[in-house]
């Protein structure tokens, strides 16, 4: 897939509605405030640091990641949709 | 087109409604918050980081990018339409 | 457990109501404001500082911790829940 | 005109309200929000970094600029009416 | 006591409503705004500079002191009373 | 005149209500938000940047400048008034 | 006096209502936004820079000087009223 996330900028792919993962995380996206699952698809060069550092992102294309449940931007690509967020609005790789 | 944005700033060429990008990517504008897309026509030299090091740009001319919906302000030139925006609201190289 | 928390983000187990540690410290969690107690069981690599370099977590796998009362979001691991929280919302190692 | 901005301040002479620059920049100053143009005047020595170390401005006297509708501070000198600003409220150089 | 501070942050055992200290001092504690006078009963390592360097707390254990009348959140540790709070909000030592 | 300002602060003597400076600027000060000029009798050692680095001041005693209407503090000294402010009130040297 | 300010802390001794300090400044305490004048009688070790160096205090015991009308937070100390506040709440030395 085409597309280079700009800085710290990550592209999600968000799960089904409600599956487990292979190491058994459970996320019913229907609770109101809990993180939401998806499989990360491009992934910027990431941030720069106040004295012009290049700062590696952690997440990789590939990782299964929880984010926040208002993180992110829509975007369409090929007519799938997916989210377009920061690399901070990631909790953690599972 | 003579026009030099100054530091991080980035000049975009709108696109028409809707269209479909070479790479396939679908920007309906009427979606609500959706980003937008835009070829970049003119970048400016870069931000300057806190210790004074300057920060290359990421996007150049002639990228095809997604930006935030409300990004920007409109500028017209040769009675073209344009917006100056941000790097930092630009969120991917298409 | 197979979680990667990103950044300075930590994975704690909270403790059972009320329950009195080795060290003999009660945590009423009815009291309004007071903080809780629990179980480390994954951190994070670290933030990095403004200017790049890596900052090292002071928790560990296993510390009993105390954090505050409404720090951290809900996740559920094969069924368990947990709180994953920035290492900022915890006071103290017990 | 013996004026010395401080710090990254610059004194732009507003352009009459509608007229061509050379490089065929129209800019209708009754727009609302657009952009105004004018040209420099006076430019400070530029800002200090955080570090202390000091950041050459990029703009020059004579460049013609597009700037902020809402930008500066009105000052007389000799009669004439100027905007004295800060270089981050000018957009790009015409 | 076997509790360990994150980063700036210290253990404070309140002092009885009013004393006089060694030093003479008296610290209504009815009075509205007035600080408190309390001592120090577990110290953190030290907050991390932007930069990374740890910066060494100036308050030791045993050290009587004035925090403001709002810091801290409460916690009990063997049926006794203390306040966590951050070194910033201690103004002095006595 | 036996004051020092702290820091990046300066001492001003407000300028007479309108009146023409050597390089013609006219300040009607009866104008709302137009800047005030004034002259320099006072400058402090400079500001200290956020890596300790000390920062020269750039104004003088003796300066002519123009400054923010609202800006600085009224403190008496001799029974004359004067303005304390920040340097960074002070748009330009004229 | 005992009392050791923390960081960039400074402990004041107001002056009377009105008084005429030796350098001739009155300060009429009934003004509403007028500093206030008052000594210094103890100074912290300085503040710590964003990169962990320390900042040295500019004031002295003994210096006479102008702070802000509502700086600093009150202490008694030995039946005597003080104030404790921070040096950038300190305007000038007398």
């Amino acid at each position: 897939m085409s597309i280079k996330p700009l800085a710290d900028r990550v592209v999600v792919k968000a799960a089904a509605a409600e599956s487990t993962t292979k190491s058994g995380i459970i996320i019913p996206d229907t609770a109101k405030e809990k993180p939401q699952r998806g499989e990360v698809v491009a992934v910027g060069a990431g941030k720069t640091a106040d004295n012009g550092t290049a700062i590696k992102p952690e997440v990789q294309v590939g990782d299964q990641v929880l984010y926040g449940k208002w993180s992110g931007t829509e975007i369409t690509i090929d007519g799938e949709d997916y989210l377009i967020m920061q690399e901070k609005d990631i909790f953690a790789v599972l």
